[in-house]
């Protein structure tokens, strides 16, 4: 497959006084240098006990979003061959509730990750095995044979983990990051990755970040997120624009 | 010295329909074990060229907090001998322009980093060498013998730095954490340190985000900034409570 | 349980004409913060496409090293309740097979990862899943409902994976560390480790380094290895030495 | 440049009864990709405290192949203007002697690295500062400007240092490496490189390991090592046949 034209966007927060703002251009991207990053796309509220943590409102859009832009995004992906690569919260057996980021997730967050985290496969010795509580796959965007799956225990889906090989060793030089929450592990992977001399491009319209109660009629965190992500860290498309670049790409045929 | 009694504050995001919001507790902190983090605590505006990239509003505030919150809350760190860190902006020859997080410092941020992080005292075959543009770390918290200091060339403190080590090597469990800005490197390092299991402390009032021209009346997103990280990584402080706690703990004293 | 006193012994290298040698000390371990660090303790000689690949002395050598000390060292420590933790090769989907590292597994050791480190009880996104060709772990040494247990893909057994995070998290000082082979991964383990911080102690009759035919009359390499870590990276000491420390803490007890 | 045709040659350790040794193969090299790896190139004698450290018979054997091999080495490359990576010892202030590898520096190599790891122009701040005891790089291979310089302190120069970025932004995939001790730093950095999947090539004449004193007539020690590293981690080749490799290359150009 021939490299495709893909538009994207970013920020200028210079200078101080008044920045410049928004700033768009397209860019070629070579198909085979690069992958799907799919960041913690499970539904939490599934369950009863999970449904308890998740805003009503947060959980509609989540849908949403699966549903009208990952489910496209990641399907298109899959015509043109791109590895999609899901990295996911998990539950390895580290002792993280005697940690610093075990408290706070038992505290801020609701939840107990050795349990909310369990996973019914998953090797007994290594990982905390059980019926799933929060990490439900929508059938749309789940994986298929093929797919490369890395488990993470913090924010970040680099840390302690083979990402980072894996990338290598599939010679991926770009990525392109959907998933959930925005503000959270979508941003400490994608900085990870831009860190490591990944060209790291943001699915804007495929991701959420976590919202107050208060701010979830306009997502007002999401979109103060894209725009922060924009500024200081990756360029960001829509699925919308990804899509229409690989069909465009496909139909520049000979 | 004796443990001190540090009144801390976190966020709890849940449920979410209703979150409980803010709770207040106070812990018991082993000094021995404890060092101040000082990230990026430079005045950026100090030459002509740097302050064309800042805002004026924004570098008053900077100037206000240095003055009225970091320094007394390093000075009174000093009394009592807690190792201060430094984890500073820098320009290693690493090529960071061949890099997508370079082009992203000179696309959205305005500067080049090899130009801007320059500083006179480095070894040239390590670093760039020069006078610098934006590393003016302003006098009353200045780096004395005996402190520390780490250079890094990204958002966080720990990527390929040496600051785990010398946490580890000097003991050191709790951070004590300050500095600019608060939604980029105190972010980002603050969260690499506790996803090591460091139990990190942000002091709110010693820090600041970047703004945006019209959230800068009410700085909204230093706001928001705190209230994110008080809900998935760490409790909070003042300079205020923490310079309380150390006077009341030398007042204890037999 | 109280402190131990484990006798040790390290090498010196200095000075250059007539290095002093070998010096022996007993230094006191608190089991509170001591760990048992096991690598890649299993019997690649158990199939018939593994025995191949291993020398039959080294075999016979390797049965008598887990039943004489590495078993009773283990039954030892979990006598007082040490944490025991594996660090064990396994085969994650990483397409090692398109690295450097994997062509010299296939070149060099005359096997594919890919298929040789499968394992029947792991996640089939994450890990190759098989029957098991090298990777049976002896019935002595068995991991048991409560230890740990860290898949590695390479030499390093903290090279991306959760082994720092699961010390940090114990509590973790002091590991003892045993198994095979001695000259590979035992050795880049027991480095980081030691880079690391942690104060690490080899077992030297627990393990076995890699020999060529004519090296096995007197296992002449592991003998060097074992020279050369106490050289370099840290002391060593014995199973029997080790369980009569354990044993004579016990006995003292009020 | 085009493309180099390189001989290497690599250890087979299988089947276990009776080894396939030695392969040799020619491969091809993109220099667009290359770059050389100098790893600890210093001449630890050159003063008196740290002539006592090394054997004089070692010592004599570092300084011609400093003249022989690593010089015409290094110039050869500079002609074609391949990257050249210097990965040295240093000095930070990270209060190492607190540490078990501290430890070991100073009881079992005879030195304090705080000490004799000091250089006299790096930030005081950052590093031990002073005049140098063991830090001494030979005149012929010294840096030159253009060069790169990581300084480490370990015996990985990949741990807590810049390298792998350096040699992403790079675009680095083929590394040469070279210089001292190979059974020490030499072999840490060449098999982090390995893991992070660049291909890895060792230049056997240009290297030596560490030598007990009835190791020195035959060199029994490094030619173990070789054979080691040609096992485990990478192939080698030869400065002669590198020199050769290139000047045919360049005679082939239009």
């Amino acid at each position: 497959m021939k490299p495709f034209a893909l538009p994207i966007r970013y920020h200028r927060l210079y200078p101080g006084e008044a920045p410049l703002g928004s700033s768009q251009q397209t860019i070629s991207i070579d198909p085979a240098s690069t992958a799907i990053l799919l960041v913690d796309v499970y539904h939490a509220a599934e369950s009863i006990e999970g449904k308890d943590l998740v805003n009503t409102l947060w959980d509609q859009a989540f849908s949403k979003i699966v549903s009208q832009c990952l489910a496209p995004l990641v399907a298109c992906a899959r015509t043109v061959r791109l590895p999609i690569i899901y990295v996911s919260n998990s539950s390895p057996r580290v002792e993280i509730n005697s940690s610093p980021f075990g408290r706070r997730l038992n505290q801020s967050l609701g939840f107990d990750p050795s349990i909310d985290f369990r996973e019914p496969d998953v090797n007994s010795l290594e990982f905390d095995r059980g019926d799933p509580i929060q990490l439900f796959i929508p059938p749309q965007v789940a994986p298929q044979t093929g797919d490369y799956f890395i488990r993470k225990h913090t924010y970040n889906g680099f840390f302690e983990t083979r990402l980072d090989s894996l990338l290598r060793n599939l010679g991926i030089r770009n990525l392109i990051c959907a998933g959930f929450s925005e503000d959270v592990c979508v941003l400490f992977t994608l900085a990870n990755a831009v860190f490591l001399g990944y060209n790291t491009i943001l699915v804007r319209d495929s991701t959420l970040a976590t919202e107050l109660p208060d701010e979830l009629d306009e997502f007002k965190h999401t979109q103060r997120t894209t725009l922060w992500i924009e500024s200081f860290l990756a360029p960001s498309t829509t699925s919308e624009q990804f899509i229409a670049a690989i069909s465009q790409s496909e139909m520049d045929k000979p």
